[in-house]
C-alpha cells in the first residue's frame, strides 16, 4: 500500500509540504496513520507544474527511500509550484524501478494511485488489447497503475469532441468507463477478487481524484481532502491547516490526514470523485 | 550495442575470466573492440550455474556501470561455475532497470543477447498475443530480448513432446521458428527494417548461440567461439587461452574477441547457430 | 539502530537463514522484534567466506532495503558457507553508501556492528590520529564502525608477537583496549554520552562478539547466541534451532531472537563477551 | 578525469546549456573531446542558485551516469538559474556515491574540480589535522576536492575580517594559500607528485576558477572560458554563444570547448585565475 499527497492552489515552496514539517510526508514515510503496510521504502516520486514555464509537469522519483534522500531535499527546497503530487511506495505490482514509480507523466497530465487492480496479471493483456496504439507504446513500466492510466487516455481520447478540451465531468465520467471496463474484463475473465482506485489526475490546473472499490463492504483505502486551506508550519514545526481567505486558496488531498490538530480534513465518502476546478471550487460527488 | 561472453565448461573462478585479466570484459566496458558504441555503462549482469547445488542458475545484475563494481568483484571471486554468461550493457529498448537487464532467467533457462528488432515497438502488442499466458505473465521487463526469450519458450513449449526433453537440433529449430515469426510479424505490420539476433541461451549443460542478422548485407554484429580451449592468465595479466588437453575441454562464446594474440578464435559466419552438447562437442551451422 | 546475525559451524545454505525462513533476517527488515526503530531500510550486506576457495572473504552489500532485492536472493541460493554475516542498517552516522555499509572487510576479518559512539563526530579527529597509517588509508567510508575497527586492527597490530597468531583471548583483549582508548577520547573531548559496542569480528574460523554499553544502566542493546545449534526451517516455514548432534554444531549470534518458539536462544549478558573457537566451543566471559 | 562547465549570469533555463544542444556536457559524458578518458560514467552533479528563494544553492547528484538520467532531464527543464554549475565524473578518488560526487556545498558555496592531489592518501592525515573543527565534521566523503574545499573555507575563515565580506581578490588569495600549503604538505612527507587545481568556486553571485598545475611542464588539464557571451542553440541543434549585448551578458567556464565553431573560448593559460565579479566582469590573472 502506498501514500499520496496533492497539492493544487497558490504557489507553494515544496519543502513546506513534504520535508519541513514533522509530520511530513517523507518523514512518515516510515510509518503510515492509516495503513496497514508501516514502511513506505519502495522508491518515491513527486511531480510539479510551473505554468510559467511550461505545460508539460516535471518528475522527480527515486527507487530509495524518500527518508535519507538529499537530492528531494535539495530539490523541494527550489520548487515553488501551484500543483505538487508526491508519492511513497510499499510495491504490489512491478519491481522497484523509475519506471514504475508513481506520479507517471503523460503530456500535461500526472497521474498517482494509492491502491490497485488484484489479479491484474491475469487482465493484463486484455488491457493491453485495449489500448489505444499510441498509449500502449508509451507504457514503459510493468505497474498497474501506469495500464489504467493509459485506458483512462485510450477513452479519453475516443471521446473527444472537436476543438473543445474535456469538461472536468466529460474527464470524470471517462474514468468511471475507466473502471467499468476493468470491471468487465475482470469478469470476462472470471475473476471476483476486489479493485482500488484511490487516485489522482491533474494537468496542473484542475484535479480529479476519486476513492472507489469494486467491493467496498470488503476492502476500502482512505481518502480526505482539505480544500480552502492555508498550510502553514506551526511553532512545534508541524504542518496545520487553516482557513484561508481567498487570496490563500488552495486544495490538498492525500491518502491519509496529515495534520491531526485540525478538523479541517474532510474524509471524502466510498466511491465518490472530487473535482477541483480553475477557481479551485471543489465537489464531491457519488462516482457512477 | 551491448556485449557479452558465455562459457561451458570445466568448472572456473568467474573472476578468471570476469575480472582479473586486464582484457576482462568487465575491464572493457570502457572500449569495446569491435563496437561502434564505445561505452557499455548501462548495468550488467552475470548468470550462472553450480548443478550441485540446483539446476536453477542464479543471478547478479545492476544498473551502474560494471567497470567499479565491487560487489561485482567480490561475488566473481568466490564463484566456481561450469556455465557462465556475462553481458555489459549500452541501452537501446527499455529503459537502466535491473528487471531490463541481460541475462535473462526462466526456470533453468538463461538468456542474453547483442542485437535487437529494430522498430520493436511496433510488433510488441503482435509479439504480447503469440505468447503462452504463463511467458506473457513472466516478462518483468520492457526489452525486445525478454520479449524474444519468451516467444521462444512459447514456441519450445508447443513443440514439446511427451516425456523426452528437446533436442539441442529441436531447440535450435524452435529459434529459427522464432526468428522467422518475428519476421512475419514485421512484415504484416509493414516494416522492412533490420532484426539482429546475436544470442546465447543455455541450461547450464548445454549450450545454444546464433549470430543472425535479417538483412545480412545492411548490418551485422560480430561473434566468435573458442572451443576445446583452457583460458590463463599470461605473466602480463592478460586473459589468454590455449588448446587444452581432454580434461580442461571448455567453450567461450563472445561478442567481441577477448585475447587478440590467440589464434583460438574462431569468427562464425553470419547467420549461423552453435551448438555446444553435453559433451562440450560444438557444431557450427546455417540457420535456417 | 541496525540488526544483524552471524553463523559459523556447519557449512549451510546462506539462504537457509538469511532469505526462505518466514522470519528471516530480510523480512524482518521490515519489523525489528526488540529494536526501537520499525525499519531497517538503508541499505544491508553480507560477507562469507569459503575457505576451499580463500581465506579472504567476499561482501555484497546494498544500499537499497534488502526486503526487495532479486541479487540478495539469487546470491543467497547459491552460496554455502561456514561463516557467514548479515546486516541491515538503519543509519545513524554516515549516508547510505556502499562503504558505510555493514560488514567491513580488512584482510582476512570481517566486521560489524550495532550500535555506536555517541558523539563519534567530536572524537572523530582524535580516533583518526591513533590509527596506523595504513589503517587510516584503508578507512575508506564515514562510519564509526569502520573507524573502530581500524582502532582495533591497529591495537592488534601493535600487540603482535613474533609468528604467533594472536589467541582468542588476545584479540578480546585488543576489543577492550579499543572500547576503553574510545572512552578516554570521549573523557578527554569532555563528552559523556553512552557508547554501545554490540559487535562481532571474525576470521572465518574463529569469532568475537560483545554486547557492551559504557553506561548500562542508562541505554542497552540485545545481543542472543544459540550453541550447539542446527538450523533447519520447520513445516511452517519458519526457521527454527534444534540441539545438534557433534556433526552439525553450528553457533548463531543475533542482535534479535530469529525463532520465537526455541529455547535454544542464550540472552548475552550486559557487558560480555563471546568467543567461539575453532572447535566450535563457546565462552561468554566479562568483559574488562 | 572530470569534466565540467559552470555558467553565471542572464537567468537560463538549466536545460539549455546541459541538455538539449547535440554537443551538451551530459551528450558529451560519452566522449570527452580533450580529455585523457573517454567515459565520464561514475556520477554526476550540478548545482545552481535561485537567488530570489534563499542565498544557498540545491544540488542534484547520482551515481548512474548521466546520460540517459531522466530525473536530470526533468529537473534541468525547470530550473532557471543565474549560476549553474555540472560535473560528470570519471572517479579517481574516492568510491562512486552521492558523497563523493561534485559539486560539495558549503553555506553559499558551492565547488567542483577537474584534477587532484595525487598522492592524496599520504597527506590526507596532515589535511585533517589543518583544517577547523567544524569543516572537518562537514566533511562526507572521501575526496580530495572535498578535503581542498574544507582546507580553503579554513583559510578563508582565518583571513576574515571582521564584518566586511571578503572581496574576490582576498578570496583568491586564500586559494593560492590552499595551493601553497597543500604543496607544503606534499613536501614534508617527501612526495613529489604533482597536483592539478582546475576548480570552480562560486557563491552563486561571484565566482572564481583556476588552472593550476604544480609542476606545469608535466601534466596540465585545459580550461576555458566565454565571456561577455549569449548561448543559444543553433537551427541544427548544437549549443553556440555569440558576442552580446550588455543585457544578455554572461560568463561560461568549462573544462573543454563546448561550440567547436565559435572563437569565443578563450584558452585560460597554465597557472592563472579568473574571477567574475557580480557586474560580470572578468579578469585573467596569473596566480601567485
Amino acid at each position: 500500500m502506498c501514500r499520496f499527497v496533492a497539492y493544487i492552489g497558490k504557489p507553494i515552496m515544496a519543502d513546506e509540504i513534504l520535508i519541513k514539517p514533522k509530520n511530513s510526508l517523507m518523514k512518515q514515510s516510515y510509518h503510515a496513520l492509516e495503513s496497514e503496510m508501516t514502511v513506505n521504502g519502495d522508491g518515491f516520486g513527486i511531480g510539479w507544474y510551473n505554468q510559467s514555464i511550461r505545460k508539460e509537469p516535471a518528475l522527480f522519483r527515486s527507487i530509495q527511500p524518500a527518508w535519507n534522500d538529499d537530492n528531494l531535499k535539495y530539490n523541494a527546497s527550489m520548487i515553488k509550484t501551484s500543483c505538487l503530487m508526491a508519492h511513497i511506495r510499499a510495491t504490489t505490482q512491478g519491481g522497484v524501478s523509475i519506471e514504475n514509480s508513481h506520479p507517471f507523466h503523460y503530456k500535461e497530465y500526472l497521474m498517482m494511485q494509492n491502491g490497485g487492480i488484484e489479479d491484474f496479471l491475469k487482465i493484463k493483456r486484455r488491457m493491453i488489447n485495449r489500448l489505444d496504439e499510441d498509449l500502449f507504446q508509451w507504457v514503459n513500466g510493468q505497474t498497474d497503475t501506469q495500464y489504467i492510466f493509459a485506458l483512462f487516455m485510450t477513452i479519453v481520447r475516443e471521446n473527444k469532441k472537436k476543438d473543445t478540451p474535456h469538461s472536468l465531468d466529460e474527464l470524470t465520467l471517462c474514468l468511471s468507463q475507466t473502471f467499468a471496463e476493468i470491471e468487465e474484463m475482470k469478469k470476462a475473465a472470471h475473476l471476483y477478487s476486489p479493485s482500488l482506485y484511490n487516485l489522482v489526475i491533474t494537468n496542473g490546473k484542475e484535479l480529479i481524484a476519486t476513492r472507489y472499490s469494486t467491493q467496498p463492504d470488503k476492502e476500502t483505502r482512505s481518502l480526505h481532502i482539505a480544500s480552502n486551506a492555508e498550510c502553514y508550519t506551526c511553532e512545534k514545526g508541524f504542518l496545520r491547516i487553516r482557513a484561508s481567505d481567498v487570496k490563500d486558496y488552495s486544495v490538498l488531498v492525500s491518502s491519509e490526514v496529515l495534520s491531526h490538530k485540525d478538523d479541517f480534513w474532510q474524509k471524502v465518502p466510498e466511491n465518490h470523485s472530487i473535482t477541483v476546478n480553475k477557481d479551485l471550487q471543489v465537489q464531491i460527488r457519488p462516482l457512477q
